[in-house]
């Protein structure tokens, strides 16, 4: 496993480079680490064939990702990774042209309010504020669907969950690489994985949950903590992470529970993958063939 | 003057921020230095109907700006700036992007060796290089233009310099915007309009400088300092620059000798612009206007 298609793993090398300079400079501004995660970008390859457009849908910024023939009247609603804090559209762009392309759709990926400036839930109302103005804008509820990375795994899910609460219409599909849903940052293989794992630490995740929680927000609230969330009536679920790192139980937690609840849960484990590995896609071919995969699960809907 | 799409100058804020950034760190190491830089992309909109593709051509990387319907024979070979030693194919890759479609024709964006691990002439090598590549493609030398920022707008004069020496065919044009020339950082601007330039001192200069030419290179070798260049048989050459910033002066010393030497020398001066003001295209007026005019000059050949 872990074949690249230069027989290294590209994300792994970066989020090694991450971590040192981290450490080298633990002090380092939220403003510097902004500059810092926007070289995700740099794990994926340009997806070719595929077309770009900044707009604001529902009153939130973002891009989107047009492949060459892709069916117009379909969306993914992208949701970035970053801890809720850093990240963008930019950095993500890439990886959601591969999916949209893969798919034979396009995707809308979001800059949403960013923590700690627009603590919880600013972030969920961007997202639902996108899915309504998609929706305004004439795509059918059921043709969108949820998709993110890491804290907008979380999104991707917690959009949904906002949308069950007002009684508004779901999406059709959700998809979530490495989810990070547990705000109580308790799962066991941060512990057990923390080895392995090339980029995330309990430290990491303790200032992420401070500047997205505040003070005010209890870690189990359901819509910042979907593993405390009623699933009944979520929409069918696509979940994948890496075997080897420190968010894999966030994923696994989540899907039990989402099976519990009867929602139609497809789960995929990659061994040897860091978090978020489909981002290394065009360099990774572990990564292309998860995309693949989650193509013919979309179609078989 | 000035004008902006959104009433503010997005380039001049974003290079008021690093400037403040770096003033905090002035020990901010290179690494970082790089992860800050390749945010100069922010300050351009995702140009549409253009598509991208990863490439390597003549040993370098790049990336491909392929506007929808552009003329696949001609190619703009594009070397962004950053002081030889940040800056890389992404974060020009819009503006590139922009610049190819107003042209109605591809462009090729380098990911030359940086300085100082690859002093000079390890840049002009790589831009050789590529240029010859496309040639080996097919591509007409007459059909390829230099086109290069700062830094890059130097190497978009010495590609063709170095072609000259070599004996080889030239590109048909050379484009440049705010090109970084005086390795002696002698010019008059530098101090004139160091209180309007929201990004270059003669400071950093003198860091990027050592950095390029090590211990062993003249400042005034012709092929590092176009000033110092016999221009005889030169291609015709579009410079523009910001009125207030440091580096002005290279852009018009370089043109008063290229006239003198008989060039086909087309300057364009925006009142009120910072350094390399076109990659806020798509934001800024100014810079859409003036890469309209040099779509008019490129078509006028």
């Amino acid at each position: 496993m872990a074949a690249t298609n230069d027989s290294r793993d590209v994300l792994k090398d970066l989020y090694a480079e991450w971590d040192s300079l981290m450490a080298e400079n633990p002090t380092m501004s939220m403003r510097m680490l902004r500059s810092l995660f926007d070289e995700w970008h740099q794990s994926t390859t340009e997806p070719e064939n595929v077309t770009y457009k900044e707009d604001t849908v529902g009153g939130v910024k973002g891009i989107w990702c047009l492949p060459a023939d892709a069916d117009q009247s379909r969306v993914l609603l992208y949701t970035h990774g970053g801890g809720f804090a850093v990240g963008s559209a930019s950095s993500h762009r890439k990886l959601a042209g591969h999916v949209a392309k893969a798919l034979g759709v396009t995707s809308f990926v979001l800059d949403y309010r960013r923590a700690p400036e627009h603590p919880h839930p600013a972030q969920v109302e961007d997202g639902v504020a996108a899915f309504e103005g998609l929706v305004a804008a004439h795509i059918k509820p059921e043709n969108i669907s949820t998709i993110g990375d890491s804290a907008g795994g979380n999104l991707a899910i917690s959009i949904p969950l906002a949308l069950k609460e007002k009684g508004a219409q779901l999406p059709g599909n959700v998809i979530a690489f490495s989810p990070w849903l547990d705000m109580e940052n308790l799962g066991e293989t941060l512990s057990t994985n923390n080895d392995t794992d090339a980029l995330i630490t309990p430290e990491l995740l303790e200032g992420m949950i401070a500047g997205v929680l505040g003070e005010s927000t209890d870690p189990k609230t359901p819509l910042a903590n979907p593993l405390y969330a009623d699933l009944t009536g979520f929409p069918r679920i696509y979940i994948t992470a890496g075997s080897i790192e420190s968010l894999v139980d966030n994923a696994t937690r989540f899907a039990d529970r989402a099976e519990q609840a009867g929602v139609d849960v497809t789960v995929s484990i990659a061994e040897n993958q860091q978090h978020v590995y489909p981002i290394a896609a065009g360099r990774n071919d572990v990564a292309d063939e998860e995309i693949a995969r989650i193509s013919t699960w979309y179609a078989s809907a």
